[in-house]
């Protein structure tokens, strides 16, 4: 199998980053949000209530388009356009959640977790369909 | 006129943050860059090549969603959806771009838009239909 996540761009990826992740809402409005993510094989893994809004539009419309830059040089990005699957196993959710928390609070993402209310999780996986490296200076050309 | 970017949200504008672009392309795949801007108004300005996919397909699908975080909490972020309108006029674009280049870059803005190619810009102009502020903290609530 050919990765998509591979390389420099994994390099970057692994950067406790966030992910602009990008979706389309029933009625055509786009949703734009910032998120804790991981890689795990060749998919983004990311957590969301099963009631938000976001898992449910993402059930009927799966396409989505991830940006995320590298947190000391936002010139240097990458654009992952992709399909998501709703994974809906709060269990699952809630132990992938630990993994992805570990990345950006260490030590605490064990509490973080155990203190999460009761609230049912979604684990969303992106498999990427096309992936773009935008490496930028700190004067870009222009667009 | 009721602002829809005031107060300590405008304070999160101002800063040299970047944004987040999502749009929709012809087919239904969503794109997600990260773009300079400007506030003007009540408007975000942000300026692309007149050929590009960006400029192109905003035309047809001037749905957008404008994700932008604090530099230094990235917990701390706006979402803006809005319609952007898509100013095919060169001149105005680049007299745009050295004010947007300025926040970033400073006094070598002039410079800058004076060495850009010859190749025609378009000034972007989005105009928010609803603005939300995510103020999370380092450990924030899931999802």
């Amino acid at each position: 199998m050919t990765m998509m996540l591979a390389g420099a761009d994994l390099e970057l990826l692994q950067l406790p980053a966030f992910a602009a992740l990008a979706i389309q809402l029933p009625g055509g409005a786009l949703q734009n949000t910032i998120m804790w993510y991981r890689v795990d094989q060749d998919t983004l893994r990311m957590i969301a209530p099963a009631a938000s809004a976001k898992a449910r539009a993402l059930q009927r419309s799966p396409q989505v388009a991830v940006a995320i830059h590298d947190p000391d040089n936002s010139y240097d990005y990458l654009e992952i356009r992709g399909h998501a699957e709703v994974v809906a196993d709060d269990a699952a959710a809630r132990a992938e959640l630990r993994e992805i928390a570990g990345r950006y609070i260490g030590e605490r993402a064990g509490a973080y977790v155990a203190a999460l209310s009761d609230t049912p999780r979604v684990l969303i996986v992106v498999r990427p369909d096309r992936v773009r490296r935008h490496r930028g200076a700190p004067v870009p050309a222009a667009g």
